[in-house]
């Protein structure tokens, strides 16, 4: 095990040793803040209920010697993707000094009031931005018990397609409405059709969803025409969020065939503001994608025998405007794991850069919605409700078939095991605002 | 008729005024470019055989007093996309002083051989560069004719979706993968199934083939949540380029349900270096989309009195290594209109927003293939040979189905009418070279 993760590490930030803390030392993942009221952006590491300001650590001096001049220039950008372009080796040499500067036994920044000063800010007074600029977002379909479940709804009679176990089937997202938790959501309008497919109108979407995914995000990438070969995934692959694709089923199931979702999906998509490194997830990494019986064997390129999953705990909850308002807690309403997924981060980055597409810092791609065996287990309303057949109930009584106007949706997501110390993802939240035009035609 | 599409205009730039001349005064398109041997980029403007430098335009100050500080900031940029940001009423000022400073009767320019000569690079001493940072590629399926021939290939029984009519249909593309013209092509390797659909496999794919494409560059843009309506569009429209959209038909018919084209299509998408802008294209500007009697009515988010095709004529050419070699001129494939399309570039950009799916400067869509009723106006060789089934024959004897290494193929597309003096988009090429691994299983 790396000394990163060693389950003994504490730090002199006490908020950190907590209990149920999101970010314990064996964590650090990268985000970028500004601290409330000013417009400069920096990145951030998440320490306890603090914020590591990464450039003014480096001006303290405290990286020389123990990370590169590339390191340290690339973490006082305003932006992320500088420092994906690094590499691991440079991503590890920073997590592991940064980890050696907050452990217990390190006073040196502690002891120095104008440094610790400048170099940490309390969560509570920084704005969250994303992390990176994104040049383009992919959205896989890897779990088969979402893939099952989704096309037995779309297509009765042919739920789950011939290539489905034989290659991570995915798409081409809109990266441009990729947005930061907190990011309000408006209510997208859409072309629909009628339920006897006669008559078509225009106006705000009815059945808005949620869809409970994880996301990749890539660090040094391939040149065009070069493609990253599955054994060398983990040099590519920087770390993990949370995110909400928000979808349109009513738009989705109009528009989506032959060449699939497009404006069922691209109006919002909202990430979690910190990336857990692999290095902080290496505790919770588990056997290869689960096969059962007769599922085809894997073809060489997406074959790996050090594959991997995460045993990563994912849960949706949903509060209404009036629970919000009334201080209730919200509901919860799925609980996943994505260890579950069919198909693994390294398989995705293998087949989608095996034409020679090119990969750049920054892009991010998705397991699709992560959903389990069971009911509650089930990453969208769409699976969760059967279509709206069973609706679930909120806290304040009301029911859900898809979303309303009001409605908060929080994904959390944390990794625990026996030895090892339990890191979080934070929050991946949004309101859905209402619809700006309630144009019908 | 603007002053600037004056079929009467002459440049004092004697090239701009030979017949079949891409460039003549009338057309003035953007780019970007370097002088050969220096690496910086230059916006530049495409006149006869020359480029006018725009830095070097406004660094003379004959720009000041017609156009605005910000315009001329953005003129200085690396790339084209704070000029796209500014909005039409920027991009006509500009395009009026340069029309007028490049005519035969404003010798100021000319005269003045030390300006003339810093503002004036010959276009063979020059290299052309993507003229924007793309954050985001849309490719729609807008001709009736190729959704038809296509659809009727991969779903005989149901070759146009009851969608197809009553709105644009589109799906998101790779932006990391566009390229300039002249950038040749890796042939990509990807999986691919067996006929009797037992056995996958991975290696060089087989089919591979071209779609000419006509795109669409957008400027201002609208914030998430916004739409732009179809009358607004022509503010948002900054111009037009050429498109060969590369597509591996075997990995395609495998992979592309139910989620559409993914790796079929992200390895390789070439476009011509020249944005022709809308405001040149105004005497080509035809009547709104081609309806036939029983066709459904647009919605009214997609229906504009004032809508407009192009009359932009364009053809596909290929030449082998060996013609080439030979200095055989390369044989035609495919000639077609764009203004055969069914749905126009102002339905496309108000469908795709619709939702609230923010259009940021530089996004670039596409039409989806440009195919006309004739054979030989299908434009991507699927069509064209339906299948590999009629091969076609180049100039040199040897038939093709799909491409072989080697092939080059060659996009033009040009505007000519009765009162307007002909417009040309320059040249969209790119040579197949082989794949770099030879990998199969």
């Amino acid at each position: 095990m790396s000394t990163t993760t060693d389950p003994n590490l504490t730090s002199w930030i006490e908020s950190a040793n907590e209990a149920g803390c999101d970010f314990p030392i064996q964590n650090l993942p990268f985000g970028l803040f500004s601290r409330t009221g000013v417009d400069i952006r920096c990145i951030g590491i998440a320490i306890g209920d603090q914020v590591l300001d990464c450039r003014a650590l480096v001006e303290t001096g405290r990286l020389e010697g123990h990370c590169s001049s590339e390191a340290c220039q690339a973490l006082g950008s305003h932006r992320l993707n500088e420092f994906l372009a690094l590499g691991r080796s440079e991503w590890r040499a920073v997590r592991e000094r940064v980890s050696a500067l907050l452990r217990s036994d390190m006073p040196d920044l502690k002891d120095d009031p104008n440094h610790r000063e400048a170099c940490l800010v309390p969560q509570s007074e920084v704005v969250l931005h994303l992390p990176m600029e994104i040049g383009d977002y992919t959205d896989f379909y890897a779990s088969l018990h979402h893939a099952t479940n989704v096309g037995s709804m779309f297509r009765p009679d042919n739920p789950l397609l011939p290539n489905w176990k034989n290659l991570p089937v995915g798409y081409h997202g809109r990266a441009s409405s990729v947005v930061v938790s907190g990011t309000p959501l408006t209510r997208p309008c859409g072309q629909t059709v009628s339920a006897d497919g006669d008559e078509t109108s225009f106006g705000p979407v009815r059945l808005l969803d949620y869809e409970l995914e994880v996301t990749f995000v890539v660090g040094p990438g391939n040149q065009m025409g070069r493609r990253i070969p599955i054994e060398d995934a983990r040099e590519h692959l920087f770390g993990v969020m949370l995110m909400n694709d928000w979808s349109a089923r009513d738009v989705q199931k109009w528009e989506y065939q032959p060449l699939g979702p497009f404006n069922a999906k691209n109006f919002c998509t909202t990430l979690s503001p910190w990336i857990v490194t692999l290095d902080a997830l290496e505790p919770f990494m588990v056997d290869g994608p689960p096969r059962s019986e007769g599922d085809p064997s894997n073809l060489d390129y997406l074959t790996w025998a050090d594959d991997f999953g995460v045993d990563l705990n994912l849960t949706v909850e949903i509060a209404s405007a009036g629970m919000r308002e009334q201080g209730m807690a919200p509901t919860l309403v799925s609980r996943g794991n994505y260890a579950d997924m069919y198909w693994t981060m390294s398989q995705m980055l293998a087949h989608h850069t095996s034409t020679g597409c090119p990969m750049n810092p920054g892009d991010i791609f998705a397991s699709g919605t992560v959903s389990g065996d069971a009911e509650d287990s089930r990453g969208c309303l769409l699976e969760r409700t059967w279509r709206g057949q069973n609706p679930i109930t909120l806290g304040d009584g009301t029911e859900r078939k898809f979303l309303q106007d009001g409605d908060e949706v929080l994904i959390t997501g944390w990794c625990e095991r026996e030895g090892a110390v339990r890191i979080g993802f934070g929050e991946c939240s949004g309101v859905v605002m209402p619809a700006r035009e309630q144009v019908t035609a």
